[in-house]
């Protein structure tokens, strides 16, 4: 079976380069695709946050993994590949929860957004409070070590 | 543009047809596809929530969306469909922060997955903390609304 998609949106900033961190000070405009009309995104300042999900495209097809230590690192154990969070994966698709700074007819600005300029969005949904976790979120220790210098 | 996926995984559960509410009794299991090897699931029994991203196969093209009034409520405003989170939306593709219950071989048991039997995965994602909402979440009024009854 396979699935095909058409990128509905395309980001805009000015990270050229996937590079692992210092995230913090990206700021992103999200562009509308041609076929999709601009009132797709009425209204999408009533939320402050969203889910985007997108298509890390510059993964190569051999570079995509199904376990391994996370960026390699022999200090951290090795995680199968729904463990983790890396682009190179089955299906090469990336998940961020932004905030939305703007919104200005086919484009929003939005905060917290890890991917390249240039990267085809294949979705964005609003953050419900309602489909947050409702109970306290376990993570193992590498976690928070990987993440130090994610959003600085 | 056409981006080609395949899914990763399969969701069985006891729901078969796409109901809108009472979604909180609905255990499910997702199953690997039989591409992908078992070490990607490799401990992910250490983390408590997961982000599973997957496809709505049976929506057909005609149903598809850009704008309208969530449910058809006519109570609730015009809102885009980037501001919706319903199925019948540009890809189709529909995403749950999950529980994860039990870990065994090729299959995860999960809560809050509301997606039915037979549903195409295209993605799983293990929750982190830092990438949660760093702010407040801000939402119109309609969403706890329409909210009431999902998880009953």
């Amino acid at each position: 079976m396979t699935i095909e998609l058409k990128p509905v949106a395309t980001v805009k900033n000015s990270r050229n380069e996937p590079i692992d961190d210092n995230w913090e000070s990206i700021i992103a405009e999200i562009e509308l695709a041609s076929h999709i009309p601009t009132e797709a995104f009425n209204n999408i300042s009533d939320f402050s946050h969203l889910e985007i999900i997108y298509y890390f495209n510059k993964v190569k097809e051999e570079d995509i993994v199904f376990a391994g230590r996370p960026r390699g690192n022999p200090n951290y154990p090795l995680v199968g590949i729904f463990g983790q969070r890396k682009k190179d994966r089955p299906n090469t698709i990336g998940l961020s929860t932004v905030e939305l700074l703007e919104h200005n007819g086919r484009v929003i600005k939005v905060k917290y957004l890890d991917a390249i300029d240039g990267t085809p969005v294949l979705d964005i949904k609003p953050v419900f409070k309602e489909f947050q976790p409702q109970s306290d979120i376990k993570q193992p220790v590498w976690v928070a070590d990987l993440m130090k210098k994610y959003w600085k």
